[in-house]
């Protein structure tokens, strides 16, 4: 038999489209694929937090998921008995604050710019503040979820988000890049399957 | 004898002119006052945070400060030994992503204004933003060494920054207001003085 294995499942592998490929087109497609391969694992079990979940029924028309207690673990973690090492806070405060200059740097960039009209203007002010404020760092209390239930449960993170899985780095958390992940659990429950039909 | 106190010393008690005021009208004149009546305590401790001490040699011109180390332990906080409680770094992500979102949010409000001139609007900006991103939230790793000095040697953090404050609150930190500190100060240094012609 396998030894266990602990996944914490972030919203990306369902909404990414490049990370949700190979299990379906669309996020409830992506979801119940994973579910049907998920329950043919005998080794692998699958955390979730409660606001991970939240978030994906917010892309699910806030649709209950069938089955997802059945398969995956839905719980918060313990948030006010874990640790942060204060090393890893530093690095992040250090990091938000070269991104708040950033921020500012690019925002009066375009206000100055003459050649753009205003509707332009708003369009590369969303996506140039959003990539210097928030693209490649953690930017949100569900992200660190993710993080610390891996951490309480000594758990694999299964993202595609870039800032989580450098904070994952920091902490010494391991992680799994969600596009790679149909192929690993669809292996995984082959293995499974053939180990099963070979003992009886 | 008075009970050992120990205090954390913020740049913000020399650079905040409404905090120095009681020690002196420039930064320089308030360090150099700070230290003579602090010399005239026995009971009372005082730490400096390296970056610290290198943020206040910048506002005096890299000038050193003459006897700052007799009267000021200077060091770093042991970051690779000290734990921030998960919590903690819960909320001050979820505080960061709203501040991110308004930032944006006044951000285009300025570039749409059709009233204001670019250099106006420039001005704006530059306030707003700063409102929005980094007023009344820890945003510096300076600030975060205060913190945790404070925390590793069992100090009062000597403060003028709100989001320091905020953040001292969270963690269980003890802080005193800048601007009170010159007279707790003047009035350790009489007690100590009182006490020591007494005894002779």
């Amino acid at each position: 038999m396998h030894k266990e294995r602990r996944f914490v499942i972030d919203t990306s592998l369902f909404t990414n489209p490049n990370a949700r490929k190979g299990f379906g087109d669309s996020t409830i497609e992506a979801v119940k694929n994973f579910l049907k391969i998920a329950s043919k694992t005998s080794h692998l079990k699958f955390y979730m937090p409660v606001s991970i979940k939240k978030e994906l029924k917010t892309f699910l028309n806030d649709e209950e998921i069938p089955f997802l207690e059945a398969i995956v673990t839905v719980k918060s973690p313990a948030l006010y008995e874990l640790q942060v090492p204060a090393a890893v806070v530093y690095k992040l405060i250090d990091e938000i604050r070269d991104r708040i200059n950033k921020g500012l740097r690019v925002t009066e960039k375009i206000l100055r710019s003459e050649k753009e009209d205003l509707s332009n203007k708003i369009h590369y002010l969303r996506q140039r503040y959003r990539e210097a404020l928030r693209d490649g760092v953690i930017d949100s209390k569900e992200d660190f979820d993710v993080l610390m239930l891996a951490k309480e449960v000594d758990a694999i993170v299964v993202t595609a988000d870039k800032g989580l899985m450098k904070m994952a780095e920091w902490l010494g958390i391991a992680f799994f890049e969600a596009e790679r992940f149909y192929e690993l659990l669809s292996y995984e429950a082959k293995v499974d399957s053939t180990f099963l039909n070979q003992s009886t």
